[in-house]
């Protein structure tokens, strides 16, 4: 069904509330949320909610949690989530980011015991709202060996970037090959899939979907892929001396409910007006005109602003609407439909 | 020819210097040039200096050139590198950002119109050494188009990063699918290239070697590697303010070795004791552990440090010793051989 996205964010916003997370957090986490949808990315969008709602009343999710800090020397910032909800968290990491770089020039939060973040390139917007870069890195759940490796390491270990142009451009992207939904699609039609996107414990490529299913992600062009993947969990993780990917629990596990995630994000921010000359920004305007004038297509050239998002039509699912009101019902709110 | 890398060292500086570089930076560029022979990674190494050294007297190198300050605020410092050769230049940057991160915890050193700077993992041991992480970016005649583009926009994208894990963990590739060395070698024996090394201004792949010689290096995974492509062209030339790919000549051609290359690099320096606590050391280690116990090899594990290069030997092909004789012979110094 379809629905206005401040509809959702308002109703999203209440069942996180329900559950016990404060309003400021809730509305921060539902936003985010949403604009997955928005930007059409259902797969991180308002399908989570119901398994964040249950991760929060199982205790796998601190509904109550701080964004503590840890240290705070010069540029950079180290913050403990409390196992808490990663959305607001690593929204507030950025908006953190994006003042120590206007201080600095450059500047790193890192928060570690945190939780899944939805959709990356959701938190370049602090950056890119004021004029700056940000970089941004998370980790989860080992789903990717190394090459030739038996047993999953790493996380499907994303990176966003965003760089101010006009319009901004967003990379967002994670160094695993293909994303698992893509596997589960063509699984669920009985097909099979490229060489080069899922790979079994004696590092062979499956072809067939729904034994790559039970298999491991393969990096993103092989050892490319792996090494950038590596570089990501040392960075957001490794950083932060918070969990390693392969002590994340999954959150679709329901026997892990209760067990914190305790992933890692980290921002680095930097201020491109720092850099004694003006030249920053008609590059990055410049750069995005070579793309367009070859043919090519600029990332995230589509990508509505976080502020717009609310004036947008999202399209849910019937089965993820049934699950938000058996939630809504659960918890004493209003029906979705 | 094999001969002993403190020898290459020596001669390679001396040539440099005959040419009009100070023996400082001359030294610190033969270290760097060698250092990558002694890597196995001939590509970058000793092959390189004719070509170094024509530019240098034919005006495209500026041998006398300074690292000159534009600017310096907080953890962000901005360098002129007068057209003068990448190597020393580069060493100098990761040696600042080394000093900067110590007193910052995060740090960017920025360098625009400089020159190429051979294997960019040379560039992470400052920071290695001191216990940091570094990443580097920088770029260099535009050798990728865009997806679907018809020209090509971005060089082939190098990013290095530097984990001090012990021994520490080196990613160091190009988002370009495979290096144009491959399909040369490929061309030449006369053979066919998988799908996906190269593509047309159509944006069509290309399996001949020696067709696809003439087209454009194709990006590592399609739309990711071209959006990783563009992370490192933004952080490098777009920073800087310097040139774009698009307009920075090839050392290879030479019509143009009068023309500075105008080449922009960057240096990110993280100090991982800033995080508030000492796991971060012992999170790198595990990994690397993790990637070794799994069957897995673990990135750069097996480089030379740069202080142990001068007690290895290196292989040179006698073409390549050739040419170092005629400049030898042109300089008044002795042959190699």
């Amino acid at each position: 069904m379809s629905l206005s996205a401040s509809d959702a964010i308002e109703r999203c916003t209440a069942l996180l509330e329900k559950v016990g997370v404060p309003y400021g957090n809730a509305n921060a986490t539902a936003r985010a949320i949403v604009l997955s949808d928005v930007w059409g990315n259902a797969s991180h969008g308002v399908m989570r909610l119901p398994f964040y709602l249950k991760r929060i009343t199982m205790g796998g999710v601190n509904a109550g949690a701080n964004l503590k800090t840890i240290s705070e020397r010069g540029a950079i910032t180290s913050l403990d989530g409390e196992d808490g909800l990663g959305h607001w968290q690593l929204w507030e990491a950025a908006n953190i980011g994006v003042q120590k770089a206007k201080e600095f020039g450059i500047s790193l939060v890192s928060v570690k015991n945190s939780s899944h973040c939805g959709a990356l390139g959701v938190y370049l917007y602090p950056a890119l709202d004021a004029g700056q870069i940000a970089l941004i890195f998370t980790n989860g759940p080992a789903v990717m060996p190394a090459v030739g490796g038996n047993a999953p390491l790493l996380s499907t270990s994303p990176i966003a970037a965003g760089i101010p142009a006009k319009p901004p451009m967003i990379i967002d992207l994670s160094t695993s090959a293909v994303a698992r939904g893509k596997i589960a699609a063509a699984a669920k039609s009985g097909g099979t899939i490229p060489e080069g996107w899922a790979v079994d414990r004696q590092g062979k490529t499956i072809t067939d979907a729904k034994e790559a299913l039970m298999g491991m992600l393969a990096p993103l062009g092989g050892a490319k892929g792996f090494a950038l993947g590596l570089m990501v969990e040392s960075l957001s993780s490794g950083l932060s001396g918070g969990a390693l990917s392969t002590e994340v629990p999954d959150m679709f596990n329901p026997d892990d409910d209760s067990k914190p995630q305790g992933i890692s994000h980290t921002v680095i921010t930097i201020d491109p007006s720092d850099l004694g000359d003006s030249a920053s920004y008609a590059d990055f305007n410049k750069l995005a005109s070579q793309i367009k004038e070859t043919g090519g297509r600029v990332p995230g050239a589509k990508r509505i602003h976080p502020n717009e998002a609310e004036n947008h039509e999202i399209t849910v699912a019937e089965a993820v609407i049934k699950d938000l009101n058996d939630w809504s019902n659960k918890l004493g709110l209003p029906n979705f439909s």
